[in-house]
């Protein structure tokens, strides 16, 4: 028998949701290792009212990688009532707060979560600690709640200085052993201060990703955010990953090579959010990293990665 | 290949929860027909908010009949949010109500949490219509409402002289067919006018059960119900069901013979309930009808019958 290869992806949002889209089809062992910082909208409401932990990145990562047969289960955990007392509210999210309080914690409720939905993989959130991610911009303004970073209602151009968690919380152990054990561990896409790094501000992740022998793939934004990384290049993002996730710490990057349409491109500019060719990225690694480009667009309405050519290109890299 | 016999459970609520609880235990096709006149309570409020059908038995039944290995999604399914929005709520009933939403309907609803509870039998709505239960009392006061009827704030020792739905409702053609295809039907225990009576006024049910060569039983109430049967006899229930089920429709009735505990008696006493004995049940019938007595009652501080005593004696009498 030979033994699977091991991938770690760690993020959160709807960019590690795509990743594992992808990559569950492949014969790996996969496991997601999810942010914990989120706390806006229903996730935000729950932690509030309930005291719980944050469930919004959680439920996404376990819907990728669900492999129940019938479809009316991810559209249940998918679900978002309009109506009454609950309106508002990602069901997914009120099945994890319930069950938290059935299964008696939340790590019980991931666990239980996955085997309801069958999920192939392993589903770790990066932290049990209740922690909030704070960012310092260059006025000096400190924002509270990465919900408040992620739709800034302070002047979106004002670049973000400084990150960081309070409590910094401590790193879930099985999330560690997890990095540690790994053959490929692939850092975003997604929004690089509030999905990707809260990851590594958590006590213990940089230095299990520094130790790893597996190999350290980050995959590049595809479009800049507002209020986030405004006018960023490819280098501008890797420069950012020096300071908060290590530096020089991947072995790889990998950038989409193809420009998004015209019009799209315009929809976005009214977003403020611009194309991140790869250009930059690479004067920025020339001889140092290895810098693998691929087409990774995906075809639609949106400038957005294809979870089947993510995947093949990371299994390439594999 | 010995063919399983057919047994179809009619009623609602907790009753009926112990019913099949007991029988599921045993290698008999099980079929629950369940009340749809439910409006308390949590299911009352998402009926309101929602407009979906009540959600209260059907999930009882679902629980009851469940076989999935892990008790977590039972506890799930029987959970009750005690802060939020969704203070108040059974998660079960949001459960059902999200699925309605997802699945497009309420039918399809039931099949999916059915597969998802990995529910030994089948569960059916008696109804799809949405209906109403009415009652008339002795002073020509009308109550509307299950819940209404239920939990008096009526003069609850006024008798009840007429039942009714609004609209009638048309039977939901599985449950008929059920109904048609058993080898036994049984009905109960259960408030006989606010979870047994409501499924027998809708349009179909009577004539099936009428028809159908299925072996018919009632398992006579344990106890009165203050509000509905104060100080009914044995006697008073059979002549009950002798106007809304059908005359003389029963082929077997099977009632409890143990007194429960005088401490036990002494409390019900406080709620105006009081011990349905036997011997009345058996002069009314005397001649016309099989009455089976046995020791059914469960131990502990309530007078309920013991699902596995209550499938045993049900079990002889297929």
């Amino acid at each position: 028998m030979i033994k699977r290869k091991k991938i770690v992806v760690i993020g959160g949002g709807t960019g590690t949701f795509t990743v594992l889209s992808g990559l569950k089809k492949y014969p790996v062992d996969l496991t997601a290792i999810v942010s914990m910082a989120d706390d806006g909208g229903s996730t935000g409401v729950l932690r509030e009212e309930f005291g719980i932990l944050p469930t919004g990145d959680i439920r996404r990562a376990l819907v990728a990688l669900s492999s129940y047969p019938e479809k009316f289960l991810v559209d249940l955990f998918t679900y978002r009532f309009h109506e009454g007392g609950v309106n508002g509210h990602n069901f997914g999210n009120l099945i994890l707060a319930a069950l938290e309080r059935v299964t008696g914690n939340f790590e019980n409720a991931v666990a239980a979560a996955s085997r309801l939905l069958d999920v192939h993989g392993m589903v770790l959130p990066v932290t049990f600690s209740n922690i909030r991610l704070y960012a310092e911009l260059e006025n000096g303004n400190v924002i509270k709640g990465e919900t408040n970073i992620d739709i800034p209602k302070h002047d979106g151009n004002l670049r973000i200085t400084r990150l960081w968690l309070q409590p910094q919380g401590r790193a879930n152990p099985r999330a560690l052993k997890a990095i540690q054990d790994a053959d490929m561990a692939v850092v975003g896409p997604g929004d690089i201060f509030t999905s990707i790094i809260p990851n590594f501000l958590v006590s213990g992740v940089r230095d299990a990703l520094y130790k790893t022998r597996a190999k350290k793939v980050y995959v590049m934004n595809l479009m800049t955010k507002h209020g986030e990384t405004n006018g960023f290049s490819g280098a501008d993002f890797l420069s950012v990953l020096d300071r908060y996730v290590g530096k020089d710490i991947f072995d790889m990057v990998l950038v989409n090579n193809v420009r998004p349409p015209e019009d799209i491109l315009r929809r976005y500019k009214k977003e403020r959010a611009e194309w991140v060719s790869s250009e930059k990225a690479e004067q920025f690694l020339k001889g140092k990293l290895h810098f693998v480009k691929a087409a990774l667009l995906r075809r639609g309405n949106y400038a957005r990665h294809d979870p089947n050519k993510l995947a093949k290109a990371l299994m390439n890299m594999l």
